[in-house]
């Protein structure tokens, strides 16, 4: 790893500086918790879903991520229509298929947002391995197991969709379908506290406004991981935890970043 | 008392050895809190709402809660189909009336889920005392007043419906229409704090997967209310009691639970 | 400022001792700090927005609050239904027009929501502007610019729609049309947290039920940036000043309100 690719740091001083308005169409369990991540991180949340407004909403964000996590119909138009609006007025956007291969419905929607080409995809392993099936089915991805599946189903998926992939899991994968990055930052209880994943997207959308979106996506991982690791210090449980992580994404530096950021070229 | 039905923290310890798969129907309001604290707890909880997907998912999951706080009747079709999978699939699955007698729209709902068979209700007295005015008209249980009109609308209620009935107050009491239990934990600011109630219910719901039903919602608010003694002895106000209060559901082990325990045979 | 103006403190003490019932129709985002914000300071928030319910809920409310933060047609049609029925029976309401000049949506649904005669608007600079453009087009108020330009557009939207209005920012300013006060209180740290300002409209509410519009609306913003000061003191970030705000706003007493609130009539 040479110098010039370990100063993640400037990843978050140029989104800090830029403060991207980024709306989010995502779940209801997510929406406070990822508003007050994005905030505390320096960025502009807005979370606008009406399919009144939300593709008007679009053509002046700087990002837009969408969630499948608490699905209607309703919600399903809004989010084709916001990322219709994105590819034509070429807003950079993010999609996080929460629970992709659950049920017919998020199976279905899944494959339409897919088909309007996603800047780049976050998921945990079985997310990524369900959109690769939908993807390329019989690929046998869902044969194989654990990190080298999710690997390899992600790089499947970016050069199918065109899509950087992000896996997240104690141990990051960041791909755009050639290149591929692991992510060693974070904390064993951050899956304890619901909707930091979502939130995490959010950080990946404020991330990626403006920048090259590989080496973003990678960044903002590494941030997330490292406050993570920060509020793990002090805190005593899930609740302390949530509130010590959402100071030191506030608190926590550009140097610090590139300090502990622990990321690997694969 | 004996020492064997003293033992409430194998309850807890069974509950956090299987981590249920729990479907939530749950309010805006508590959706986030109510995630918190079956995560804290140890349970994995599910928002699926969608009519789209709502029955499709409670198939395979060990628990359904159904809490009608921010109804429409979108949800309200979810809330009746979920139920009724939950018949058909023999998954246990828990009422949470909220304001059931405020407006006419709660009453109708409340009776039409009254009538798929909760396994557990649980609510405050007022609403207890609603249902079961809305199960037996007539038979004056509003006319009484306090704990034991409480009490005995109570068990009037388990007796009509089937299901265990536990309201829950400064001193909570649970019925399955000829036993009762009178829990005698908590603390008075967590009323000051919104959704715990609605939370209580996700973790009523992760108890009785594959427990003994009333053993287990006894010993699931047994649980709550000691992680709310135990938060309160660090809390400065419903700000930093929250905190305290979702790190200790977390810390809190079965050994601590069937130590402070206030439960009384009545 | 004379003593018996300084007294803020006792629209405090008058809302505490009432704990008004406020029906809340609010955006998604807020839902749950707006509860655990009006719960703290000592009120009764109830979040009822389904038009089978919403206008029902309004007759025996003590105040409403209207947000449209998370705006979508079927709420829409609550908010109006609310609305009106507040104005039938004489129920106190504020409006809470949430970035209502960013869509043709959100200054359509302001328009009609400000043909209802909002008891109060609260809002931001940018916001009261664009209500203040929509209630009197062509007196140019977008063409003026921060403090002054907000205040003219305040004064101007209170006499036009009979509202008092409230511009929250680094000073708030309130005014009935003819008299104005600026309020002082506050921190750089609140906007920091999401929801804060949509919370405030709550706290609003439950403080002019039952109280002088004008003079109440006043206390509440000082009440509420006096408790932002507390939190400061001991917040190292948003995830503990949010934790120390709610301690704060539960354990300001009236006197620490009328001895820090700094006013002042202009």
């Amino acid at each position: 790893m040479t110098a010039a690719t370990a100063d993640w740091g400037h990843h978050l001083a140029t989104m800090r500086k830029t403060a991207p308005l980024v709306q989010n169409i995502t779940n209801y369990v997510a929406m406070n918790v990822m508003a007050n991540v994005m905030l505390a991180a320096g960025a502009s949340p807005a979370m606008v879903h009406a399919i009144e407004e939300a593709a008007e909403f679009t053509a002046f964000s700087q990002a837009l991520t969408i969630n499948i996590g608490t699905l209607s119909a309703p919600w399903v138009a809004s989010m084709l229509a916001s990322a219709t609006q994105a590819g034509v007025a070429n807003v950079p956007w993010v999609l996080d298929p929460v629970a992709a291969g659950a049920t017919a419905f998020r199976r279905d929607t899944s494959a339409q947002l897919l088909a309007l080409k996603p800047t780049v995809i976050r998921g945990n392993a079985s997310e990524i391995l369900a959109l690769a099936g939908t993807a390329a089915r019989g690929k046998g991805v869902d044969a194989a197991d654990g990190v080298d599946a999710a690997e390899a189903g992600a790089r499947n998926l970016a050069q199918v969709s065109g899509a950087v992939v992000a896996v997240t899991g104690p141990v990051d994968f960041i791909t755009d379908g050639t290149r591929g990055w692991r992510v060693a930052n974070g904390h064993p209880t951050m899956p304890m506290i619901t909707a930091l994943g979502c939130s995490l997207t959010g950080i990946v959308g404020a991330f990626i406004a403006g920048q090259p979106t590989a080496e973003a996506t990678v960044a903002a991982l590494a941030y997330y991981g490292v406050a993570g690791e920060i509020a793990a210090e002090t805190a005593k449980g899930p609740g302390s935890f949530q509130v010590a992580f959402l100071d030191a994404l506030h608190n926590l530096t550009p140097a610090q970043l590139s300090a502990r950021a622990r990321v690997r070229l694969v």
